[in-house]
């Protein structure tokens, strides 16, 4: 069994330290959190029946075969580099962050593709998991962790990751924020938004069997100008949404040529 | 029983052939479409057997108690002005054209909303049918045939399915064209994009519970400058997206202010 320290208890670190605790590849010796976390709060996000295996108090950080950084972009290298052994695997979790270059410990990435609350549970085996790691020995041991919690294991570097991670976005983030804005639409006009509930779900099945491309519908790919017009006109309040309308569907129309 | 002609067999037109079919308060005696559709076609997306119900000249039209347009929008007011008889009710299953104000007809709308594609079975009994009508009388009509193969009816007048429509746009069309992208982007660098497919799932499973202001995460919510200059750095061969991408990104920040 690898020993492991989880650094960082926020959305990543909470979901991946309860993946973790049903691997037979690592036992997980300590969780460390910056701020403090009461045993209460403990207990329900990540089941833990008391404070010993926690601390907020990085000098008491403990030595381990590996550490898992779930820590803000901005702070991963100093959290690295506070590391107080040497030659460690130190992995950090990020899809927008390089893997690292610091000299003093086996450097790795282990990514999960999914968008995490706290309020969600999510089922770990099926998150893909993207590993990237500066030695073979080193991606063997993640690959055998990774293996032991997801059935979805990927080999990323660090430039397809960024990308990856550039992709999420647009297919997560951005996509959530359309809900948004067509939840709007309906409740300003009186119209229950659970109206749109399944074509929200027809609209993500149907990629399953058709691509993106073959399953676009609507007036910008028809070139229904009139339509289109009339959007605009009764988005007149809100330049900022119609500039949206307008740059999205352009980019539709586009869409054959080049994205 | 009421008896009805489906005039126009594109996705719409077939679909609710299919499930008018399977209703118990309607009986359709003709299909009509302006194009010829060869015998075989017609069995494969409307179970027809022989061409015998089938008509593309419209002066074959029958006599019926009811009639559902679906054709293109632009061509519902002439295709209602062109039925040859008298104080029918008529209704077309657009979402954008508002009800009919044609004289010599019942008018009325029966929208079903949802995106067809010939190629996918859909299950008719969740597709919410917004119906609308010049007359109470007609009204009781359209929401007996809509409660016989549906098990979401809901009144919504001209102004709202307008509304509905365009929101249905954001979260449909636009929806599958970010999905389009985000395949692109991992295409573009070698990556598979079935790797999107759980954290695509996850996306829309998490706005059952939550909505979507809530569900929301990424760095344009986090303010995460350094991220978000990143991705643009990425998509620096691409002005477009790069454009879309601030766009959306500057609206997602301003979300909880107005939309």
């Amino acid at each position: 069994m690898i020993k492991a320290v989880i650094i960082g208890l926020g959305n990543v670190g909470t979901h991946l330290s309860r993946a973790l605790q049903q691997s037979n590849q690592v036992e997980v010796i300590q969780y460390l959190n910056r701020s403090p976390i009461s045993e209460n709060e403990l207990t329900s996000r990540i089941g833990l029946a008391s404070l010993d295996k926690f601390t907020h108090d990085f000098d008491k950080i403990k030595e381990a075969d590996m550490y898992f950084i779930a820590v803000k972009d901005d702070a991963i290298e100093e959290v690295i580099d506070s590391i107080p052994f040497q030659q460690k695997i130190v992995a950090h979790t990020s899809g927008s962050v390089a893997l690292s270059e610091n000299a003093k410990h086996q450097n790795a990435v282990f990514y999960p593709l999914q968008t995490f609350s706290k309020q969600r549970e999510v089922n770990f085996s099926e998150i893909p998991i993207c590993i990237e790691a500066a030695s073979k020995k080193t991606l063997h041991v993640l690959e055998s962790i990774a293996n032991s919690i997801s059935n979805k294991v990927f080999y990323i570097d660090s430039i397809q990751r960024k990308q990856l991670h550039l992709s999420a976005v647009f297919v997560c983030n951005f996509v959530n924020h359309l809900y948004h804005i067509g939840e709007n639409l309906c409740t300003s006009k009186g119209i229950d938004p659970q109206i749109l509930a399944p074509l929200i779900q027809e609209t993500v099945a149907k990629i399953v069997d058709l691509s993106p491309q073959d399953a676009q519908t609507g007036p910008a790919l028809r070139g229904d100008q009139q339509t289109m017009k009339a959007h605009l006109e009764t988005l007149k309040d809100n330049t900022k949404l119609q500039e949206l309308y307008q740059l999205i569907s352009a980019s539709i129309q586009e869409h054959g040529k080049k994205l």
